[in-house]
């Protein structure tokens, strides 16, 4: 039995893991160290900026994860922002500003970083590409979920069961490279 | 003569800051180093990671600025990430998004970081209340100044001059505490 440290303070991603890790003997443990998140582009530099920053500090092999959403209309908006913007917009500043556009293409993703613990870290990345809905649908999930149509499907993120939202979202296909890294003899 | 280093990629805020400190006896030198902007609640922590950062590694007297316009219906959207907002939103995001709102006030936030060269650091800040227009207005100066007016005046930061902004901005009072520190004997 391994031992993965999640560095995270929402409850919810990690029970998400333990699930999908189960098979793998993993155990996860929560760590709520807390890092700095930095003002970047992408998610990419936000996670490799939080993984120098604990792996300072903190030498057994540990995960992180940051996710977006991404509205094309909107150039990328709210982007590494969207808990930020999710706090002080929330879903109806997202839908007014969507008001004055035809286009309402957006796309989640989600990077998981993880440290080995010896010396060296690794990005894994997924994404879901969908589009903006004209009103909040659904109760499930979190966050802009209530917005966000997935491609090839007609309900909302909030409309789709816990599994079914795994098989497609970014953070599940983010996890998939993941778990096959760590499969990986 | 002293040289104080302004650790920044924007021209515009050293000359302004040149002028500022003539009679002070100061060189001010651009240092265009770079450093991670935290996603962080307040200015005051943006400037103040900054300075450490910096000072791990460059060793003399420096000073840094981060300023946001803090919009109270928006709840302090767009604050400290009001230059990616600038960039995505724009002026015409933010006004679309006032539409639902009857309050429109706003504050102007700055925060001018030092450090002595020695051992220890200094914030200073200064702020300016004010309104967000009906519509974009006047061409002087950068960012939101054209959809901000300032209480006691009718027209816009872009529609005043450099030295009438300066009297009242939010930098312009953040500088004068500056200034006042490094004429302390």
């Amino acid at each position: 039995m391994k031992t993965l440290y999640f560095i995270t303070g929402n409850e919810g991603k990690v029970i998400e893991l333990q699930e999908k890790l189960k098979p793998l003997n993993y155990t996860i443990l929560q760590k709520d160290l807390g890092y700095p998140e930095l003002q970047a582009d992408t998610l990419e530099e936000v996670a490799t900026y939080g993984l120098n920053h604990v792996k300072a500090s903190f030498s057994k092999p540990f995960i992180l994860e940051d996710a977006g959403l991404f509205i094309t209309a909107l150039k990328g908006f709210p982007g590494v922002y969207s808990k930020f913007v999710y706090f002080t917009l929330g879903l109806g500043g997202i839908l007014q500003l969507m008001n004055q556009y035809k286009n309402r293409q957006a796309i989640f993703r989600s990077v998981y970083g993880y440290y080995d613990g010896k010396d060296s870290i690794h990005l894994f990345n997924g994404e879901c590409s969908g589009v903006i809905s004209q009103e909040k649908r659904g109760s499930h999930g979190f966050g802009y979920d209530p917005i966000f149509v997935p491609n090839g499907d007609v309900r909302t993120f909030a409309e789709l069961t816990i599994s079914e939202k795994n098989l497609v979202s970014h953070r599940g296909r983010a996890l998939d490279q993941l778990i096959a890294f760590l499969q990986k003899p």
